[in-house]
């Protein structure tokens, strides 16, 4: 199997999560404009959730773009990464519809970062069959992103019991850190490629 | 990253999209024909955003088109469009719920005029990349639509604290414009084809 | 355009109806099999409807084998199409609800009509960009089966006011017509091609 | 039509069934941990789902690398799997609310076993298909995975009434036999490319 399907599938799956988690945004009975004020929260944590979809749906394709075979292992460590993910629009209607109090928030963290074990467990998948000399290693380098994340997460995770504001925190630096283009992958690539 | 990967996760938002908004068309209870009647406004802002669905998919296309290679700015200007796209069910449903009242044309509006704004950030994102020459650039023109349109949709949120009737017909007449076949872009290339 | 493009967001369009469909079969709340009971007749026009995209779904895509170049015509006449097959959930919702009561069941055939004659309408428009010689058009030859299921319809609908349950059996019979393999397109292209 | 389009329908249909399955997560109105205790089993019965769903993603994969020509009864057989695949959202979410009550759980190996059986006429459509020689019948050997899945089904299901964990427990094994890496399929069609 070559990874066209691989990456159609998980194009699928990611599209139709990023898409229902605006169904928790749900239509109000009134019309005047203060019926939007408690929507508020379920808005911001829905930018916020639909900024990490879009990350890792970035990532992914980065990802995937250095990887050729496609073994059994690396589906299965895909379909584990999209069981995580899957959980997006859960985790955020409940701590949208809590208003970031502390065990939504808590468990919004524990979402991201089983998601973000998942996706190293995926990576390290591709990065073993490969072998030595594998493109996706020298692509991602030392990965200190990667790698700053999940303690990142723990850390929120733990902060929530003192304040769920500062957890709030700790996942917008975060996806503010991916945010900033990565162009590790593209540059090794271009360098095989040249 | 070619542009084909871009292209397939837009179609698979802009098609869930298109499709959910359905959803607010909740099924009746009672199995009378007067039952339908209150859902009509609720049917009626359905027709209005698939059009508008309709429209930005055939014109995202016809971009994407004309775009060879992907950067990572158009990956996520093109996310911050499909953002705005996410939110057509909600607006789309609190407008017909409500039959057309003042906030609810209003917020519908707002979301218009943030996904037409998307789409512009979009556009010149590419123009940007593809440099002097663009085949983007020639294929758009002047691109009186593209830059009419957000005026229209600033009056008609406006206007709709007069009468939220004439902003669903500044919202129609916006509408009817796009759909006025755009052979700019396909002749433009057919030219750079030839 | 080519027409994968177009293949691929009918795909997606239709992927979601068909599933879509199901979610109106409500999950019960007690655990007795006397639950299921009423939901008997939504399972049954689940059926009924899963068929009746399945066979869209079947035939647009020997449709669009027929084709080749894709104008901006078609991409709308398609688009008139999936709205309304994007209507067969709430239809079918409606129908199974009311245990097919006779204005529910007129509705689901004011569905079924507006759907054939938006599939004519594509189809037409194909062949008329396809110009005398189209391969469409040899494809479909007579089209009896395109030509007899809107008279069947509207005789279903008018009958629902004497009897709903001699509509059904009109919807039922139109599906089997139509499920019985149509190799004529097949043939002409397989003749073509040869 | 090639298996391009049989494999993107499908894809798209078993991403959609995946991700809807989430959605009887119900996000819980306080914000109190054991506002979660009562959703674990349909946590528990959504784990199981997206597994079996993941199986089958990948088995169909698995067989339609085995197929070249696809006729229209391979289409239909294929739909008549999608169908029972559809079902898993409504009996995962029976199930999991009724906390793995008989009926529910009895319902959810009815599924599994129409599914297997729609599975296994797929199977024998493309071999019939492909005449004597077929690699697909090569492939798949003995196939004594696909034999015995529906009789433990059988099995799971009569057992419902004496103990419905003890037929979950079922459920998981067959699970567990199937995400052993089945490499047949794989070997054969490396043996043929050789």
């Amino acid at each position: 199997m070559g990874r066209g399907r691989l990456e159609a599938f998980s194009d699928g799956v990611i599209a139709i999560i990023i898409t229902i988690m605006v169904l928790e945004l749900k239509v109000p009975h009134g019309d005047s404009v203060h019926e939007l004020v408690p929507l508020l929260p379920v808005f911001l944590s829905y930018v916020l959730s639909f900024v990490y979809v879009g990350i890792y749906w970035n990532n992914h394709h980065h990802m995937l773009h250095a990887t050729t075979a496609v073994t059994g292992a690396m589906l299965w460590a895909n379909l584990h990464l999209l069981f995580w993910l899957s959980l997006f629009p859960f985790a955020t209607g409940w701590m949208g519809e809590n208003h970031f109090a502390a065990m939504p928030t808590a468990l919004y963290g524990v979402v991201l970062l089983m998601a973000a074990i998942a996706y190293y467990v995926l990576q390290q998948t591709i990065i073993r069959a490969q072998g030595p000399g594998s493109i996706l290693k020298q692509a991602i380098g030392r990965d200190w992103k990667g790698k700053l994340s999940p303690v990142l997460y723990v850390v929120a995770i733990l902060v929530t019991i003192w304040s769920p504001g500062v957890a709030e925190a700790i996942f917008v630096t975060v996806a503010l850190i991916w945010l900033i283009p990565d162009r590790r992958i593209e540059n090794v690539l271009a360098r095989h490629e040249a």
